[in-house]
């Protein structure tokens, strides 16, 4: 089901980038849950775009209305809807590409799938602004979660031809992510922000590859099979716009490996079972296993270049040159931190509920 | 749902690795859909162990019985349920493991879970050996697709530390990758082989990456955000046991690229739009775009190694000493190829159903 | 899932009586289905309040506002969200039933699942304002099923110990039933009017019973067994607050008829099988047989009756007596109709999908 | 989805009257869970034809065979599948109604949606056989249930023109319905067999009406709106083949009541939240309120019956004339009554898991 996800809560994202609105409603969450609308902002202003120079500098209000579900701080036990109103559309900006859809973008699809009913200014349904009302819910997960001990945080490990260091995956630096560009230092982000620049100075855009820590869940999590932990977020963070790689623990370099440097050999600490080291990201047969759930994502560039580009006139079939104008953002990657962050406290908080509802 | 999987068809699967019998129940599929056992049997075929020297030499005979839903060679649009009874169970290889869980493996997570009820033997629910009523659903939904004119290949494109080519991704050479061992060429299936004897001989495993594609498909298939074709192939790969990676098109490349290397610029032949390159994998907004769907799976090295690993007493708390006896394939990577394939003829028929069931 | 429906579709309902807005997401539309904005007002209207004497006189707008998914007049393919303000909210009348939960409410059921962080006034999300959200989705249904000419009709039969005529299940006379007050004739309405009136002289309220009828459906609808017509179509009527009899075609009336007068006789017409009586409601084994689809609901009476009645203060175990204030419907009967059809709509559409989806 | 059923657990059933097997997988159940085969069969004998005069001669062994999650007298958490082999099954009684589609039959209805491909015999996979599947699954959801306290118990309270005594509703009689024939009563035992026997002597069937209760329920079980205990029970009960019917409370009655005799006054027994009538059946705004649920369900009179009935040859078009022959019982509702505590055990049970995973 296209825009809904969730065994045990059910989220179901709505919207066009020029609509009215764009919103969620999030069913199945327990009552007397606290929801810090203050946090819930500073969350969502990660990623919003104009927040540094390596981001768009358009301006949008991502301010969140409750209207439903939510009562006196707390959750009510009946499904929470929020919307966020579109204040800054300019469909004009889009008009000359309704006939000739965008390399890399869903202008196409969506034009075959929808024969034209679509609403495409912006990119409709496909826009990556759909992420703000995934981290409204990812937000509110995220909070519950917390008040559980279990904490998530993402920061960049590549932009372009640049390294960053991975996590500790035995110990994952989440409280040394910087909070202006989510990188483990001040090194990395420099290299990664240079990267960024050239990009934009060529017209062009540059992707990159986010990992993701979850730390403090219990061992027993998830299911086997289909409804493993992999599957589970897999599932959603594929949901987000430009994803094209999502891998767990070693991730494609378990291809390399020989078993022997594979393994995680148990051990114990403080009487609790733990394993030498965190090769398998936290999760073995789908269930986590009580160590730091980790995976990593891989976000293609931006699609939307300056540098003209061949597409085809849908409607006379001409082959034909399009510049795709607008401000945009030459690399998504460091707004695509918190949208990961989202997707994975939705997965985490559904298997949760596998466990305990009220 | 853990071992469900599926949006229209519903996909069941039951079994221990050392019980009465393993199987699947498929809901949701139309009437009159051809059923060749032959074809089915040879698919099967490639999944089971024994067929060459670089998987394990256990014998099991992978014969599906069907008990319901299919007569006269043809489905009765009843859910189908088929069956193959384990024959070769000897669970007394396993019995000193019982306590000890075996690194790689879900024996220790399963135990969380489950609290000691499961059938642990072999794996129980988490063994490979759950693959084979997956290739029942697969090597169906694969028969089906077929008559649409929709194929579905995969190949090896790694084995540790060597490399063979990827398919054309404009033009997937399904009819060149070994019936023996699923490689483009010889000299990689060489190689590859040479890897895998390697790993063995020092009592080892190794992992390495399968590259999927299916061709054939009509533009427009999947459905925006949690619906996309990525969301529902990776979701039902990551069932697979020890898959770690997932990736489309570029994959894991698209973090270093830059946009105009990313995009794929349109053009037409026949009258038909076209991409002139396929670095998206055939899918944008997580839609078809009528081009082949190109994608990628890292299996990690079979966990069952004879070399020593540490481990720890689950019932005295003692760190101790395991080597996994038994005969265990080096590389499950050979035999996971046609499990990758009906994996993706699963979801991609799931998804077929969206616009067409009877 | 507590406020989601359906397999194809996916209906979420959200709102409190008195919170901000109450509303609803439609996930799983195609694209390019027409929306008449004015027809749908004019249904809605038929749900409203105020309309006649046999209703309450609270007013309230029950204008939606659509913010998503809808462009143009037509449906864009991505997920429909329409939202009611509200703006008659008086939660005073309700602050003194806080602690004493009203009999035949779900005052006390809510607050023992929810512990008290439910937004209670005027019922909260049990709240038979939530059928106003129901009514957007099944308007907008029963729109696209009448441009496929599949029409739905509802009338009363019973109010308290008066009877109303059926339809003539082989022909319903939908253009028959008053546009006023749902009845087939004048004299029914005036002397289910007439109950209505004597309850509320009493301070009490009345039930009643309600048919409806689908017509133009082709043969072969719905699954068998828990996806039958009968399954899917009670599912959502009993979503219905006050609903608490569904039954098809005979309905209770098979229990005291013997088969020869049970079964339906085939017969053909203009080549066109049809069967000679409808007395299965125009289902057998949960599929459509292509005759009118007839069932019928019991609403309870409105429980908020001005009658003193015992109750229990939750906080002081003190058995005490309420008297429910405000200005109530003696009965929600005549409102409920056209809930009835919106709930049907919705089932009918969904199912539709299962055969054609875009 | 047609054969499957359940939010937190998965039950799909499969088979056909004459196929292989029938059968059922149940995905979802926690691991631990005690398995009384000896019990379940003694559940299974209630619904097996030819247990008393009452019922058909024909003789089926419904000993289900354990296929996967059961270990040890213990479920695994791996998915439940268990098979029934069918041994009596003689197809040629029903060769010549290929073409003449039986009156009050699925016959019809199949042949439309699966195009002649389905394994009609018997009735196929719309036989009221696979109602034994289905009771596999609810017998031991029943067991389960028991162990915490909850108990569901059926009877009859109507069949043709004679009625039995209904339950106590705020104490139900579990322990007083017969066994043999389950009755309130001898006395009513006799009438509704002397009313059975009447239909066998005419050639002709009967229906009834089955009441259904639940004790030990909890408060607080359930979800608003499509959710509630109403929807989904009966979601499962019209999965049962012939039933027209199913009502909560006082059901049907409620359309005659008016609100001062519907609702249930408050009141506290030992410090504890109870009403001093139960009208409601237990659930209000589709949550239990912990008194007994309560339900009823009518049953349509056997379709099979071996007066005359006219039908249509589906080849030539000519109407025709067929008497069903085989020994077909008078009437199925005493075999239904453990059906319908099968159907509610599920369905409770799955609720259940709402509020406890493991």
């Amino acid at each position: 089901m296209s825009s809904t996800y969730g065994e045990n809560l059910k989220l179901s994202i709505f919207g066009q980038s020029h609509g009215v609105a764009i919103g969620m409603t999030l069913d199945g969450i327990p009552a007397g849950l606290r929801v810090d609308v203050d946090e819930l902002q500073s969350f969502l202003n990660r990623r919003a775009p104009g927040q540094s120079d390596w981001s768009t500098p358009r301006k949008e209000e991502d301010k969140p209305e409750f209207l439903a579900g939510v009562s006196n701080g707390s959750t009510t036990g009946a499904p929470i809807a929020a919307i966020i109103y579109n204040t800054n559309t300019r469909s004009g900006d889009y008009d000359n590409l309704k006939n000739c859809p965008r390399p890399g973008h869903a202008d196409y699809t969506a034009q075959v799938k929808y024969g034209g009913f679509q609403d495409a200014a912006g990119g409709g349904h496909f826009s990556g602004r759909l992420t703000a009302p995934l981290c409204i819910a990812g937000g509110l997960c995220k909070q519950w979660l917390e008040e559980m001990g279990i904490r998530i945080g993402a920061h960049i490990v590549q932009i372009g031809s640049e390294y960053g260091n991975r996590f500790d995956c035995l110990n994952p630096q989440l409280d040394q992510v910087g909070k202006i560009f989510p990188t483990l230092t001040a090194e990395t982000a420099e290299a990664f922000q240079a990267e960024i620049s050239k990009a934009r100075a060529q017209g062009d855009s540059v992707g990159g590859r986010i990992e993701c820590a979850i730390t403090g869940l219990p061992a027993g999590i998830g299911e086997p099979m289909f409804g493993g932990v992999e599957s589970r977020i897999a599932q959603i963070v594929y949901g987000i716009p430009a994803v094209k790689n999502v891998g767990f623990g070693l991730s494609d370099s378990f291809a390399t490996a020989c078993g022997s440097e594979s393994n995680d050999a148990f051990t114990s600490e403080n009487g609790q079972v733990k394993t030498v080291t965190n090769r398998c990201g936290g999760i073995l047969g789908g269930i986590t296993n009580g160590m730091p759930v980790i995976f990593d994502v891989t976000i293609k560039p931006t699609p939307s270049i300056s540098k003209p580009q061949q597409t085809i006139n849908l409607q006379t079939g001409e082959i034909t040159t399009i510049q795709v104008k607008g401000r945009h953002d030459p690399c998504i990657v460091p707004r695509a931190v918190p949208v990961v962050e989202a997707a994975a406290a939705v997965a985490i908080f559904d298997m949760i509920l596998d466990m305990k509802r009220g």
